[in-house]
């Protein structure tokens, strides 16, 4: 079977998992049902190459072309995600893992021998769908999360991070050597560099007219949990001028947010928000709301967040609710290796664009760690992404897995 | 026992039932393990005092002191309902079932003989909160709604009425004699009056320093889905002036629609929103939010109505979202009987005073079917409802039994 043809039979096999008859979009939380039945896919496809499979006690998988072992060549990963936001797209993060095996094929095909190891991964979590923090997996792997904080996280039933590793069978093992902190502490020991192919999540390339692009930083990001507590009440009896509705805040927050990111070409979104109780005739006790702000530097996310609070709070004041803000999680600025990119861009028709991205990712996490990593995009027509409408061309996903066998060979051959 | 301690040991054996841990509100929702406790309950209580329990098939049920034969003397009916709102208080619904059979045992210890038959009822799913329509159990026992139409309604989890009733023992029984149309569709041509006693849901007899008052009206009433839609994206990488966020849309709507109330001496509260996809990370794709509303008249309620939603169709289309309003209940205004308000509220002491009230309850359904209906209200000292705080003093609880016994004594010796 052709590279093609074997790209397109994986892409079939994993396109039922987890997809929505309503709406056609993804529903793959991490260690539920459907993730898991990837993860299983991804395990039998490595097997049926003959790579050598090792999965880290949070459920991080990588098959191994040649063994990885420490001290001697460092290996050069590639991969992605499996799991999906909500309601998300196909492609964002299976493009990356499903691509990794289909270059493993076309080198193959190739009669290329790599001189170190190559990895195909799969990260847990990347999205933070189910435990609220995003590259959970490769944070755990790279050591930038400690296992007893993960171990806490909670999901939005309550289950424990701990817990639903237990449930997915992925006990964390008393004597594996990590025992007491699960996942990979040594990875980044182990591999001297890291390729992410992903779905863009914008119209770069598309205005670029390229089908591959690279990046060359994504911005910082932070997620906020902004917590408005009031004064339930009856919705009928209760005199609007005697009220402390916690809506009213979150509602004004949500314009101010939105115009502040507008205005400043920056990024601010309440996209998930949970009322108490949530009944039609009561007026809540407490209303929920995640930010997710994006800017060009820490600086700017800083003055961004510090902003929206303000005029939270200020409007808090005014309706006699009370608002508390917790950061959940944020990211710095990542700046992905000048060289490395300017080497993977470098193409015999013409250089692959080089382009900044507002999305976190694994490759984010593990080039903080210390390891020259880079991403390559694959061109998405509409831009739009974690939705069922999120879409590349096949013609284009082709050529990333060509970028992609291009500079595995670059990077593995020597 | 004297009456008084059998009120206040009947007010503790309900107590615990459904009542959060964490809040100190209670969830007892129609049909759901704790309402059907508190049901049993009732039942238990109505055959400790010799009263005939009659149960319909939607789950309304009435002690009687005296058969209610049809064509014979009509019957004075007391009572409320069990249910509550989401984490709501123990008083809104529970006191009027109470004080009922507390009243019953008052006439007794008075040595009273009714005249014609005394009910104490308790109906399903007056506060909407699991099936979204206010009073269902009152609209079918009157025959305001077709049991077809009732049998459809869903819950959050898409369990349908007619399911729930199954679930909880209440199949529609083929042999009953309203089979295929279940309730009691005669109720109302076997009750000569009703009577709900009922903690009041603002400060008005506060106000008047009167521990009881009665109803003389109760506001039109609506409740209005506003379902907002737009397109789903990434949070991150989507420009701001890119977005079609129904978010936006739903957040001005809040904030139009409390302005309106506000500047108009109405109501207007969005107190329940369901989010899609709910992701930190994604635009949302929909919110969907329900509207409760109340004004003067029908005509205030319609322009109210009018101008809520003619803001947020203006706003959706600045957002590129689409908005489609659909009217889940509408309720008119109802004017109790006046006559039997008067004969109510004189007391030897100086009357009751005689207030409207903003909220919905069954004896507004009865009253709109034709039969001569009355309210009594017990004072609330903060004057919050559908709250953990909701709350009434004993002494002023025992005074609103006595004025029950009092009025069912003038209604039901004659």
């Amino acid at each position: 079977m052709s590279p093609s043809a074997d790209f397109e039979r994986m892409w079939s096999d994993l396109a039922p998992i987890g997809r929505s008859a309503r709406s056609g979009g993804y529903f793959r939380q991490p260690l539920g049902s459907a993730e898991r039945e990837c993860h299983a896919w991804f395990v039998e496809q490595c097997e049926a190459r003959g790579l050598w499979v090792e999965t880290d006690p949070v459920g991080n998988t990588v098959g191994w072309w040649g063994y990885p072992e420490r001290g001697g060549a460092k290996a050069v990963l590639c991969g992605s995600h499996l799991d999906s936001v909500l309601d998300g797209g196909a492609y964002d993060g299976p493009l990356g893992v499903v691509s990794g095996l289909a270059a493993v094929d076309a080198l193959r095909e190739r009669g290329f021998t790599p001189q170190r190891p190559i990895g195909v991964s799969a990260f847990v979590e990347e999205e933070g769908s189910r435990f609220g923090l995003a590259c959970l997996g490769s944070r755990l792997a790279t050591g930038a999360m400690p296992w007893e904080k993960a171990a806490e996280l909670t999901d939005r039933d309550g289950v424990r991070f701990g817990e639903a590793l237990s449930a997915a069978g992925l006990p964390p093992d008393p004597d594996h050597p990590d025992s007491g902190q699960p996942g990979w502490t040594e990875l980044t020991d182990r591999i001297g560099c890291f390729v992410e192919l992903h779905v863009e999540q914008g119209r770069d390339l598309v205005d670029r007219g390229a089908p591959v692009g690279v990046a060359s930083a994504i911005w910082p990001h932070g997620r906020y949990r902004f917590e408005f507590s009031g004064q339930a009440n009856h919705a009928g009896t209760t005199r609007m001028e005697d009220r402390r509705d916690p809506m009213l805040s979150y509602a004004m927050t949500v314009l101010a947010a939105n115009k502040q990111a507008r205005l400043a070409g920056q990024r601010a979104t309440f996209g998930r928000v949970d009322v108490h109780p949530n009944g039609t005739n009561a007026v809540p006790s407490r209303v929920t709301a995640w930010l997710d702000a994006r800017a060009e530097s820490p600086q700017h996310l800083d003055e961004l967040l510090a902003a929206v609070q303000r005029l939270a709070s200020e409007r808090a004041d005014r309706d006699g609710t009370s608002l508390q803000v917790t950061a959940e999680s944020v990211s710095g600025a990542v700046d992905f290796d000048p060289s490395l990119a300017d080497r993977i861009a470098a193409h015999e028709d013409g250089d692959w664009p080089i382009i900044p991205t507002m999305a976190g990712h694994d490759a984010g996490i593990i080039s903080e760690a210390g390891v020259p990593t880079a991403m390559l995009f694959v061109r998405n027509p509409t831009g739009v992404s974690h939705s069922p409408d999120e879409h590349a061309e096949m013609a284009d996903c082709l050529a990333g897995v060509e970028a992609l066998a291009d500079t595995l060979e670059r990077l593995a051959g020597s």
